[in-house]
């Protein structure tokens, strides 16, 4: 019998919480009387998410980052915030001060009001950030149709690259370093356009764990298959992969902590959608066309190819 | 310049953050179109909040019931909950499924649906519940006045005498043993008195950071003075102080993580108060008035003495 892994573990809650939800969906949903309410929550342990040049402030506003994440995928606007914070002991002023910046430059960024939390002591730097709001819809992760297009926010496989750079020391470019290392560190997630845009999504999903997962789990939840017909990387990101003798692909759909996310629109809906990503300067790609089947595959040359369904996982180191 | 302790840290978070609440409520509240929402964090750190002896079990509902102790407090019901788990690398399938008990026994002891919530790799065993729900009256900490009653929810000092015998192997006749233990391990807040009375509260608080705190943060919020007449101790802790040679006052104000709750009554309603603890099975207590002036203090035979503000705070071991 091997590790109990995220999975393993994921399964053994939801089998004795009966309806909770420990994965499904990007965002928990309930009505007080007649609004529905939208959270989420999320969390970045130290030992866990923050390389060790990764700062303080940048995982403060990461926590929050990561919840607004998931509410731009499903086309909600974020509202209200609270943060838990467990910080270890001797923690000094100027860490608490450089936290404190974080958590408030997130809230001004996206509009989301900080209305408290609780500060606990522990072993390690953990934030804990929980975000509300109200939406009238709330875009599904089944839904997508055959005939549909398939989109994602923006080029993916920077945060994989940031983390190889940050880790294993990987080479790049200046430019590319700075792009990569920022994507990771300090992610901005296209809430704008998704507020602008979600109204014609038919399914959509934060990308987080991976672009792999994300596509393979809105195709399942869907009962369609997918057709990935071009591949969602920039040319700094080719580069990136041939300096380093990796896959660009590898780089592309199995990495993850990616606050991009892939969404599927009717046809009729693409110039409406091009439109407002030049306008909100969003770097919208078009990647691909739903189908009847099951699966997703990446269309090359000579025939389909199918993309796995593996990403980044905790518990799997 | 001395280390660094809770109220400086929220000091800063709430300098930096400027409307942000880091303490002053028991529960954050904001609207949603015409809607009050009510939410709460706690967060239960294995280093800082469970002796050796605590279960997973027992801290996975605390985390919850401490949420829901605070809604209790303030008359409000909660309804929704999420939780965010991290699990040391090595977790066993049997803790896990320990775990997923305890929330389930919470969510069902207090009626809070289990939406969902994530799970992370940590260091140690982090708990993290947040709880929502609706209310029309969230009863503030501030509002007692001058000839009002003051009640808790039932006798206090038996979490301190619990932590007492679990970490420091104090004695205790087997029937207050266990109680004690219970009282800290697997704490019941009083939410079905807390819902039927809320409507007389003029003020009231959680008193998990201990009772002398409580009061003395009720009747400065008041700006008033509250005179403790009567002190809620049980025969059994006053037979445990005997034995530990301990002071009764010591573990009644100045312990902690109590999910009782104090509370304000104008005269009128004592009646309705006595009868509805009666109803619920609920052991209130009348301790003492609300005066004009300043400050908590206690009444004795010869005279009023101060009750110091202090109480069981993280960060100061």
């Amino acid at each position: 019998m091997g590790r109990l892994d995220e999975v393993g573990i994921i399964r053994i809650l939801q089998k004795a919480l009966g309806n909770a939800k420990f994965a499904p969906e990007d965002v928990e949903s309930f009505r007080i009387n007649d609004k529905k309410i939208v959270a989420k929550v999320d969390t970045l342990v130290q030992s866990t998410d923050m390389p060790s040049k990764m700062t303080v402030r940048d995982a403060a506003r990461k926590s929050i980052v990561a919840c607004v994440s998931d509410f731009a995928a499903k086309g909600a606007r974020p509202r209200y915030g609270m943060v838990s914070l467990n910080l270890p002991e001797g923690v000094s002023r100027q860490e608490v001060r450089q936290i404190a910046q974080g958590i408030k430059q997130a809230s001004e960024e996206f509009g989301v009001r900080i209305l408290g939390g609780d500060t606990n002591e522990g072993k390690e730097f953990v934030f804990q950030a929980c975000v509300f709001g109200a939406a009238k819809k709330v875009v599904p992760r089944k839904g997508a149709k055959p005939g549909e297009l398939v989109f994602v926010s923006g080029p993916f496989g920077h945060v994989a690259a940031g983390l190889e750079i940050l880790e294993r020391g990987r080479r790049a470019g200046p430019r590319f370093r700075t792009d990569a290392v920022k994507a990771f560190a300090r992610p901005r997630p296209r809430l704008g356009f998704a507020l602008k845009n979600g109204k014609y999504f038919t399914s959509s999903m934060d990308s987080s764990d991976g672009l792999a997962v994300t596509l393979n789990e809105m195709a399942r939840q869907s009962k369609c298959r997918f057709v990935v017909s071009s591949i969602p990387a920039n040319d700094g990101l080719e580069e990136f992969a041939r300096l380093n003798e990796m896959g660009v692909e590898e780089l592309v759909f199995h990495g993850g902590e990616e606050y991009e996310f892939a969404f599927t629109v009717p046809e009729r809906h693409r110039a409406a959608i091009q439109k407002n990503a030049r306008l909100t300067g969003t770097p919208v790609l078009e990647i691909g066309r739903v189908e009847k089947g099951r699966g997703v595959f990446i269309e090359k040359n000579d025939g389909l190819y199918r993309l796995r369904d593996s990403g980044w996982r905790h518990f799997k180191k």
